[in-house]
């Protein structure tokens, strides 16, 4: 192996507890306090739908933060929130360049990068994931972004295009992910797979986001023995 | 201004000074420690003719590395140095991956990091930039390449390249070089320049480099107020 790529929201970032934490300094939501999860669960639910009519070509090219902001429309009108002001919706969407890294992110990031290319490999725009990695301390080698190909994963493109980008063989390239659908299109493509558990990722709402049935090269719960773990991958 | 790019070898980088040091390490030298300035300043002569080769076709594409060791023979010949074994060639190669930086080239880079976008923009191969920002504490968003792009600067191709890989709009691009004829090229393609003027980069064979003439949009003898200094170039 000589490149790991990492999936971000989810896999290296906690977004759900990091947008709740942020919705609670609106007043919108003061006397809704009970709801925060369902917004946030349903804004996520909003995600993989209209990445899909944008590779699909059903809507023409947006970044991530202008697709949030639809989104963001979308689940406002839905959950009757009202009266909220064009600066509060951007400070929502803005919630989604600066959340928490999970616990073990940064170490096996920084432990990768003594020895392997890292990367990130994220359907984030590209100023949303220098401002998060800055924020998470995040620190790759490369930042690859769906903005660099104008697809969003799973679209092959996303995957192709980052490994040309790194002069690599497809082989030589492992995803890190805690989404199957995120890794079984990398595996098609040729690439090696981690999945990462996040059991967390959903809190309670785990079982509405269904999971593709795969099995990636390894699984592992955590990243605090990425270095270890990675030697039962084969060269 | 949205993103700095960095020309590398000369402009953040003592390329002379640390081959020089590492040519001390090798027996070969041992006896002719008085010609090792005249052997990195020839073996630096071969690089942009070389390069210029690649660009027009005369050879097929090759990375940085495989341009030194074709440079690296021709130089050996040239000044009679006999008996250097392949393993000793391979060390004089992997000399460019360690550089030191110049003193106020990590500091500055950190603090535009901050603000701004940064990226290399370097001739060197990938996985050459990789370890010299590892050895010289160089950290960038993005690490470019004319490895990606399989032409060198100064073809338009890279420049080009860089900028439409980060979605940006060429006069938000600043080019930060000490080679007016990269500098040129940046800005023939729309992109703001500063020309940083590095006296020592050559040591006593400056005269024997030469420049092209060009006014860059701002020029500057070191990075020690690159936050003050860049207030000069319009928005």
């Amino acid at each position: 192996m000589k490149a790991f790529f990492f999936d971000i929201f989810g896999t290296l970032v906690d977004w759900r507890s990091s947008i709740i934490s942020g919705l609670k300094n609106l007043d919108i939501f003061n006397n809704r306090l009970s709801e925060l999860e369902l917004f946030v669960i349903n804004w996520r639910k909003e995600y993989q739908p209209i990445l899909n009519k944008v590779n699909d070509n059903s809507i023409g090219w947006k970044i991530l933060d202008e697709l949030h902001e639809v989104t963001l429309e979308t689940v406002l009108n839905r959950m009757n929130f009202s009266n909220v002001t064009n600066e509060e919706k951007k400070y929502l969407i803005l919630l989604w360049h600066k959340l928490n890294p999970w616990s073990d992110s940064c170490k096996a990031i920084k432990q990768l990068n003594e020895k392997y290319i890292t990367a990130s490999l994220s359907n984030g725009n590209i100023t949303l994931q220098k401002n998060l990695f800055k924020y998470a301390n995040l620190n790759f080698d490369f930042i690859f972004s769906a903005e660099h190909f104008k697809k969003y994963k799973p679209n092959k493109i996303v995957y192709r295009g980052a490994v040309e980008m790194l002069n690599l063989k497809i082989d030589q390239c492992v995803l890190v992910a805690s989404h199957k659908n995120d890794l079984h299109a990398a595996a098609n493509f040729g690439m090696k797979t981690i999945y990462i558990n996040r059991a967390q990722e959903y809190g309670s709402f785990k079982n509405e986001f269904k999971e593709k049935t795969f099995k990636a090269d390894l699984e592992i719960s955590s990243l605090n023995n990425i270095l270890n773990d990675i030697k039962k991958l084969k060269n």
